[in-house]
């Protein structure tokens, strides 16, 4: 099974957790797993090449913002909810909440 | 006197907003802000260079962050607050609450 490096959560950092959603599409895929819980990598609705979506995936995952397994040759992401609210109260609602209602 | 731009709080954009916080330098100045009020220029408690910083102060201006007026020589710095908490409710607030308890 592919294993891949996860930060610790006190090992998140706050301008590089702001760097991963200052981008517009990857905003939007947080917002797709804020929404709909766990999502397939492939599901994901934005319109860009694997290889950008995959750098994208990689951005957020490093900033510690989702979680990343393997199932098959499926690849499964979901938020680190629970770790962000804990390292940093209220901010991932704060800007959904705000993304949400642009 | 010298006259800049400023944008409308309309066109503020969350993701260029959320990317000028993302920066370690830029986020310290938005703090002193919201801690102080407005700022002079030269008062910044920060460690770069002078063209370095016009380049920050630029990228908080242009994201709708900051204000900038002139007084004689002086270059004043505020947090444009207001509009900020009108476009993007609570979103400010909350990053710079994280920030101030890291």
């Amino acid at each position: 099974m592919k294993s891949i490096h996860h930060p610790d959560r006190k090992d998140f950092m706050l301008p590089a957790v702001l760097h991963a959603l200052s981008d517009p599409i990857r905003l939007n895929m947080v917002a797709q797993m804020h929404r709909s819980g766990e999502q397939a990598c492939k599901n994901f609705d934005v319109p860009i090449a694997n290889s950008t979506r995959s750098q994208h995936i990689r951005t957020l995952r490093e900033s510690g913002i989702i979680y990343t397994r393997f199932e098959g040759t499926k690849r499964l992401l979901s938020l680190r909810t629970e770790d962000l609210n804990e390292r940093f109260p209220g901010l991932i609602d704060s800007i959904l909440n705000v993304y949400e209602n642009e």
